[in-house]
């Protein structure tokens, strides 16, 4: 237990800025004791922050980053002008090994392309994914990729197959998680080459997950598999759709409600149901995309956070620094090259 | 007003068999005093249906077909086998000018394959679309493909926009729908080649819309455009996302209520606003799909629909036939043609 473990920190990503991030470590700090914390950004912002907070400091250390990458900014230029910014220098602390986790709330496409670029790839993965924690019928699963590939083939779905249920493993506590392929339909003919190619392969692997076939979209929220495997535009169009709906059916509840007199009652005393709902739906608490494939550990904290979804992602951070989940992808990736060799 | 029009149905379509196609009909001849039904199946199972309901026999008409298409049947093997099924002859009788429309609960894939066979693509127009009502924030929008065609290129996507905007005239009664692109962002540098290039086109057509550009998953939900194009396998993941999420947030919201006194007490009070929020997102009420783009109006009602829901299927073929909507697709898809040529 409690290893001393260091969590690089970009403070000035996402769109309430510093404030919200040493609120989230205040939080963060008395539930992870033996943990430390660099926080990467303005100086004397961070200093005034820091000042308000005693049990802070013996536990962050501030470096001075004289930029940032804006929210709106294009990754290939945040990649070429950003050397200076808050955002590059928290993931260069975990390519010097002075962390072993790095977070930030900015730009995803600039965190994703600073990240790959400094940390690279991990060995056997062909692309890094983004996975999300959705909430589920049945718990939570895993989908991924959520934006990272607008294209995937059969090989890198294969690879977000093996991240998505080492990830399963690590966080979520399953030793055998389920993993279904996202398509148009269950029947084996279904789908377009990619996902066909990545199911052949998946039924022959001999992998610490079982492969349950295709599901559906509607076997997200049903829970139907612990670890839902698509490309990135498919997941990311099904993320903020399922965000869009659940918004959707929270306000005509609202509306039908205000609607009649027993509605309006009822909403009285429904109330503390309604927001016991809304924390269950509340992006804050599952908060934020997991990078999986790279050569170190990068949590993408939602933009829009507050300091409760910042602390929420730092503590997915800190679960997967300490769970050793690079090393079990590795194992596992190879285990599918061999398995593959094997069997042709 | 009333011009005598006549409905194909197939009426063995569907999980529920013919019972709730007579039901459907026995609501429909009350809202549809001119219009004549054509229904296609046993006849022996039709004509005891029918006895027992007197207004419908000057109106209906049975023909006998002795098979039927499965509901988990291959599109291929039924278009094969199927000349002698309810579907197939469904679609015959529109082939044969019998009938001004063709409606079927059954085998969605299977009745897009014998629809295009026996009735072809419209002139201009590569590839039919199922277009689905879905809806919104603030009223309803059309999203197109929801599962026809898993791969699509630019020019499909186009043609879409132009169906879907000729149904939101048609259908929804706007004049000048606004049709976004689904993306995984709204800056111009984001997505594939599909959806980019389909972008470069529709910016620069003169058409009856207005082209909003590219919009994201939320924005379906949000209702930000009338008409959403996409791919057939993003559309479909989309549409039972969106079905399975919707279905959760109300399956939690019961939970959160039974979970506290109050909110037993508020849920009972509360139970007419929660009924009329299961009206609104019952998917008998915007019930099936729409296929857009083929030399005749077909429409799928949902496989697990009742005879509320046929019948409100019902409503939009007849809508759909009284509207002229393919003149106006091949109207509006050739002015496409004249404004590229015009440009270049």
């Amino acid at each position: 237990m409690a290893r001393e473990l260091t969590v690089s920190i970009d403070a000035m990503g996402g769109d309430s800025g510093p404030g919200i991030v040493v609120a989230a470590l205040a939080r963060s700090v008395l539930r992870h004791p033996a943990t430390r914390f660099i926080l990467h950004g303005d100086e004397t912002a961070l200093t005034a922050l820091l000042a308000k907070r005693a049990k802070l400091a013996d536990r962050v250390s501030i470096r001075h980053s004289a930029e940032q990458v804006r929210m709106d900014e294009k990754p290939s230029l945040a990649l070429r002008r950003g050397r200076n910014t808050s955002m590059w220098r928290a993931i260069e602390s975990l390519k010097n090994k002075e962390a072993e986790v790095a977070i930030s709330a900015g730009n995803t496409g600039a965190l994703m392309a600073m990240a790959m670029f400094q940390l690279g790839v991990l060995e056997g993965i062909s692309r890094p994914a983004i996975a999300a924690i959705w909430p589920t019928r049945r718990g939570q699963s895993v989908v991924l990729d959520v934006g990272a590939n607008i294209h995937c083939d059969a090989e890198q779905l294969v690879d977000f197959a093996v991240m998505g249920a080492a990830f399963a493993r690590a966080i979520l506590g399953l030793e055998q998680p389920s993993v279904g392929l996202l398509n148009v339909g269950s029947e084996e003919v279904k789908g377009h080459d990619a996902v066909k190619g990545a199911a052949h392969i998946l039924r022959s692997a001999a992998l610490p997950m079982e492969y349950a076939g295709f599901v559906e979209g509607d076997d997200i929220a049903d829970g139907t598999v612990d670890v839902v495997v698509t490309d990135g535009f498919t997941g990311n169009v099904a993320l903020k759709t399922a965000e869009g709906t659940a918004r959707l059916v929270v306000t005509f509840l609202r509306g039908a409600m205000r609607r009649s007199l027993l509605g309006r009652i009822g909403g009285l005393f429904a109330g503390g149901a309604l927001n016991a709902l809304r924390r269950k739906l509340d992006p804050r608490t599952s908060n934020g995309g997991i990078f999986l494939g790279l050569n170190g550990i990068v949590v993408k904290s939602h933009g829009g956070t507050d300091a409760m979804g910042f602390a929420s992602a730092l503590d997915m951070a800190i679960d997967m620094a300490e769970s050793g989940i690079i090393t079990r992808i590795i194992a596992d990736r190879a285990g599918i090259g061999l398995a593959t060799a094997a069997a042709s």
